[in-house]
């Protein structure tokens, strides 16, 4: 017998990505979310979700362009960062003394010592509540060469992503492999 | 210098969820996506991208209403086969001998033997391209009593759910804390 719950947002696991920005200014911004994921695969797109309270909100709705950077474990102060400080007010790249590089593909900025890149423009903005759904095209993807393998596809392991526990307020490291995907489940074909 | 890849849906981490649905003869059915995340604090939502194809596709513009089964890691073969076969041709609980229950807020089963399962009624449905997003009000939790803590949420290392890893094809578990969130990026603050 399961015990019934307020509804809350605790469904998980949630990703850890930081989305980077320009302002009106041209100063680069970043802002850690958690609200967030792969929406389509043709084109590939992905979504953000972002209060409108944000300095990243007002910046996207002016541009229609972000990135996503996805930070490894060793950076995880420098995301926790991001998620905590204000563009309005600060510059969050000189503050960490991490890299802004302008994206060749959209008009906004990655951090280069993340990873893995996703250089999005918005197709669909969607008014939800507290939050707004932007959905991005994925235009483009760069990549630390460490991080790929012979095929050129990112490897998790070698990235090192992180995801988000909000009830114990903890982020997370990838663990064990627990199971190969399209694979064990076919023990139940008939 | 980083690396250009060609766009792809390989943002990690994306969560392992298992989309419960009725089938126009109340048969009821679940899917593993991938395709996923939380898109709304208030009030909460959640999202799932589905192709048209999909048997669960049709279920849900049907009764506009869906359940996601959150798997533990002991239930990776059961999920690795629920993204695997269709609901078309099979009865996807009995082939793993795993229990539909209908939920008691929307006109939809969920799978009992997992941790906890999120009821949701669809508010957006956004065409993208190959996957349709379907926006779902959380409107019911409900869970194992163990994997609450005292203040009655659920907590992650008890749920264990797991990743999906598209370039190993695998699945991953959650590892070690790697940071406190909300916390550790202080030292940044001036």
């Amino acid at each position: 017998m399961k015990k019934e719950i307020k509804p809350n947002t605790l469904a998980m696991p949630t990703p850890v990505w930081c989305v980077g920005t320009y302002d009106k200014d041209d100063k680069p911004n970043v802002m850690t979310i958690a609200w967030g994921g792969i929406c389509c695969s043709t084109p590939p797109m992905l979504t953000v979700s972002l209060r409108k309270a944000t300095y990243t909100y007002g910046a996207i709705m002016e541009r229609g362009v972000y990135t996503v950077s996805i930070p490894s474990a060793k950076y995880v102060v420098e995301a926790d960062y991001f998620g905590i400080a204000s563009g309005k007010d600060t510059d969050k790249f000189s503050a960490t003394g991490l890299t802004p590089v302008r994206s060749t593909v959209v008009d906004a900025p990655y951090v280069d010592e993340f990873p893995l890149i996703f250089e999005c423009k918005v197709v669909e903005t969607v008014e939800l509540g507290l939050h707004t759904q932007f959905v991005g095209e994925i235009l483009g993807i760069k990549a630390d060469e460490n991080v790929l393998n012979e095929k050129g596809r990112p490897m998790m392991d070698a990235v090192d992503c992180f995801t988000f526990s909000p009830t114990t307020r903890e982020y997370l490291g990838l663990g064990d492999v627990v199971g190969k995907s399209f694979s064990i489940g076919k023990k139940f074909l008939k």
